[in-house]
């Protein structure tokens, strides 16, 4: 089953198919509009052959559907249903979540994606648990993506970013339990070191998790699997 | 197949059969170590016939082993695997995690236990996620527990209390993304009123809890529930 995945960043939508090395990209940002969105996956792809596509966004989704307006987005993304758009099979994820179903490797994962903000989700016994960790309350009435965003590194400089994020770790540790942490996200090249217990995740992940989210994985509500029906293709070339 | 639900509370030990109405009980607390727990257990189920065993313990538990020393029980809890002491096969999970799988109807459900401490667990797609939010950062320095357990009832009052509880419960929601959230332990019901969208969970949920540890529900790490041989008793007084 040939996938097409898309990983809609705040400064690139990223273009892959099955894994392969080529990534296609075009501008995202503030003028992005789910229909030039759509304008630019097609002008893009036309000569991909895929069978269903994946989409990671980022902000929440349910069932399949953006739920709230991605701050880094133009107008339009919330309540929108991409599956119309398409000829295909579409499954729309998290981006952080389909970024953590790609760096997973079995047991209770934990994936902090370090980016303009803070993405998170828990991977637990092959089921993806989108969260939206980023406002719990962490310090002197400041949150936790305050400290390790981008808002933060810009404050606090990356010695004492490191620092917060060493801490940020461990006390999201303590909370929720998981057997290893996967730091994911474009600024995680600047932590020179890792604290003990995490792995470096890879933006290349997305792709994997893209490939996964047609696969036996599941996410709730279980609807945002259902909505899409099942791909027929026997082909085996992204396998 | 019948299970014997053994609920390890911080005052009392219950017991309980199949779900049946009856509940054998007995003091718990400071003097009790696992040796005095198995020595009651026996004493007190004699007389009933069961195949398997589910024990919910005041602590964290990973692969059926008590991990670290519950605070309100005798010494001794720490690394103890339960199932030596019994001639069936014993499943251990996390007291307020028991609950929860016995609160849960369907989707991703956050349950929290507000007894001396602050329990909490996610139920995701019939997974459940055992989790220790207690001791997040919530304000002034003070944790989530300091504020909705007991220490932040007595220092409180009930009327700023049940505020708390009320603010604590909507953060969550926001961070973990739940469809529904089940309020168990035993303050909850000194809460008058319920927020909106929250439900009230009952002790008893915890023997049925017990039962679904049997059943087709899942929990992390894997290991915790392969550690028992599967009961092969096609008895169906519990089903």
């Amino acid at each position: 089953m040939r996938i097409l995945a898309i990983d809609v960043g705040g400064s690139n939508v990223k273009l892959n198919l099955c894994g392969e090395e080529l990534v296609r990209k075009f501008p995202s940002g503030k003028q992005l509009t789910p229909t030039r969105f759509v304008e630019q996956v097609r002008a893009l792809t036309g000569d991909w052959c895929y069978d269903a596509i994946s989409i990671g966004v980022p902000g929440p989704v349910f069932g399949n559907v953006v739920r709230t307006q991605p701050v880094n987005l133009g107008p339009g993304w919330a309540g929108v249903e991409l599956g119309r758009y398409f000829d295909c099979p579409v499954r729309v994820m998290n981006d952080a979540a389909m970024q953590a179903l790609g760096s997973y490797q079995g047991g209770r994962m934990l994936f902090l994606g370090l980016g303009t903000g803070l993405g998170s989700a828990l991977v637990v016994e092959r089921v993806v648990v989108p969260l939206e960790l980023a406002h719990l309350p962490y310090k002197k009435g400041r949150t936790f993506e305050d400290y390790v965003g981008l808002r933060g590194l810009q404050r606090l400089g990356k010695r004492k970013w490191a620092e917060a994020v060493a801490d940020v770790v461990a006390r999201l540790t303590a909370a929720l339990l998981p057997g290893y942490v996967v730091l994911g996200g474009g600024n995680v090249k600047k932590l020179a070191a890792l604290p003990p217990g995490v792995l470096r995740g890879s933006n290349r992940n997305a792709f994997l998790g893209a490939r996964r989210m047609w696969e036996d994985y599941r996410w709730d509500p279980a609807s945002s699997a259902a909505d899409a029906s099942p791909c027929q293709s026997t082909d085996a070339r992204c396998s």
